[in-house]
């Protein structure tokens, strides 16, 4: 088994391929493809499908086409839902990946479209994906329960209803937990049910995903204060200009640092949990996240 | 076998319901919930699921709780495109269906997220339904086929395209075929999955759709350039005054009611062609609609 960066280098590609290969296949407007793949090919770290196929690997399957697509199709939510943040009526950013974000090179009106757009292709590529039926069923039902109203979009809700407001430590993280939180334990949880595993260690997967997602969340948070804007490609003191509350705003920076710290340990005592079911789990590919998510 | 209004009038409640019941269930923020609900009881005609359910008793087979859900889904779905089309930035309208429109009660912020909600929402609700498993998966193919990037979300951005424009009529009516048109079909074509109809008959369907699609953006072209506000309860002359091609504007106001006609004929002849093979098909319903679509 690789470590995570020869990982990474070999499914970026793959999963790259498969969100180009659809949008240029089944887009019937130009400006509308072109507006759909410059957010696409803007980069980012790929993180949410690269957790996907990281969980296959880890329970040492070799990933199919249909794992990328399925990492494709959350990829695609997870650019649409940055188009659509970033649009004046919501957070109005213009930077984004260090690039000018997507309203600002293809006006708002194909900026709205090409978010909807994606959003409805992830539905289409795993419809027609080549997974098995009643498998296709449940990753389409985990993911619009995560990316909708239970989970992505109420949580961006309730993030605007916090702005100018102070939010108790239970508020915040039940808003993360469904902004950023439902699909990155999407993302396990496909990994486990693509890797043909038990509900147990599906379970798992989900408690680890939730510990993975609170820090990525307390982590952003601590970048957004800490950084500058050439470190991170994006406008950063966003969350401040935008008198949002935030886990350093709450806890302080060094109350911030470590509850990080906490979580990285819930995460990695929960990887323990499932080698001790599954023999054939391969903890070294998950754990090594949990380390990158560790302040440098 | 009932007429239409009789039938209108009992499947109404039942695909209000399944909307409400859903969202009510299944929205885990309050204003995100208010939002969704605005736009969803601001009442319209229904005419989609209405199709969908018109379609099923045309073979004679009495809709499940299922296909009212199916119903339901292609609803939340035009409903999200009324509030993502309304938005300042696409058609900035204030009023639809005699009401102020989503972003003027709850902003543009919220106004985008409960469409992106009521868009995932859809898919969510196919998911979860108790559909058989290969006719649910061809349902979200089709479905997310018709509302995306080769159907709704593309002729959308088509029209936008074409504001200022002089387009041919070959132009405009791909770019109806996908904006009005998708949605339509696909609601003929659910019908005749759902009712389990060969496929010989489930594309004569489409072929119907397509007529009945185009004579519905018609008749719509022609109203907005006759008819007052208070008739249409909206705004009118909004064509006009965003410089868009339409039918009365390329062919005149007799040509577009002579297409409107031809279109009905066509409809009509279709539906025909359909009793032809399948003895058990009842004409008469969705040839109501066809009479419903000729100018008062």
């Amino acid at each position: 088994m690789e470590d995570f960066n020869d990982f990474r280098k070999q499914s970026l590609p793959l999963i790259e391929k498969e969100m180009e290969d659809f949008i240029n296949e089944y887009t019937a407007n130009e400006q509308l493809k072109n507006a759909m793949m410059y957010s696409i090919r803007a980069g980012g770290k790929r993180f949410r499908p690269l957790l996907v196929l990281a969980t296959i690997c880890s329970f040492n399957k070799k990933p199919q086409v249909h794992d990328y697509q399925v990492g494709a199709a959350l990829e695609m939510i997870h650019t649409y839902s940055l188009i659509h943040d970033d649009l004046p009526a919501m957070d109005d950013d213009d930077l984004r990946r260090g690039k000018p974000t997507n309203h600002k090179v293809f006006g708002e009106a194909h900026a709205i479209l090409a978010g909807d757009g994606l959003l409805t292709a992830a539905f289409q590529l795993l419809a027609i994906s080549q997974i098995q039926q009643e498998q296709k069923v449940l990753l389409i039902q985990l993911l619009s329960k995560a990316a909708g109203t239970q989970g992505m979009v109420a949580g961006q809700a309730g993030d605007l209803q916090g702005e100018n407001q102070l939010l108790s430590l239970t508020e915040l993280a039940d808003i993360h937990e469904k902004k950023t939180g439902a699909l990155i334990e999407f993302a396990l949880l496909a990994g486990g049910i693509l890797a043909q595993q038990p509900d147990e260690v599906v379970d798992l997967l989900g408690v680890f995903a939730r510990h993975l997602g609170l820090a990525f969340q307390i982590k952003d948070d601590l970048l957004d204060a800490t950084s500058s804007e050439e470190e991170l490609g994006k406008q950063v003191g966003r969350d401040e200009a935008l008198n949002k509350s935030t886990y350093p705003g709450l806890l302080g920076l060094d109350g911030a640092k470590k509850a990080l710290e906490e979580q990285l340990i819930f995460g990695t005592q929960t990887l323990e949990k499932i080698k001790q079911i599954s023999s054939e789990f391969y903890i070294e590919l998950l754990q090594e996240l949990v380390e990158q998510l560790r302040l440098g």
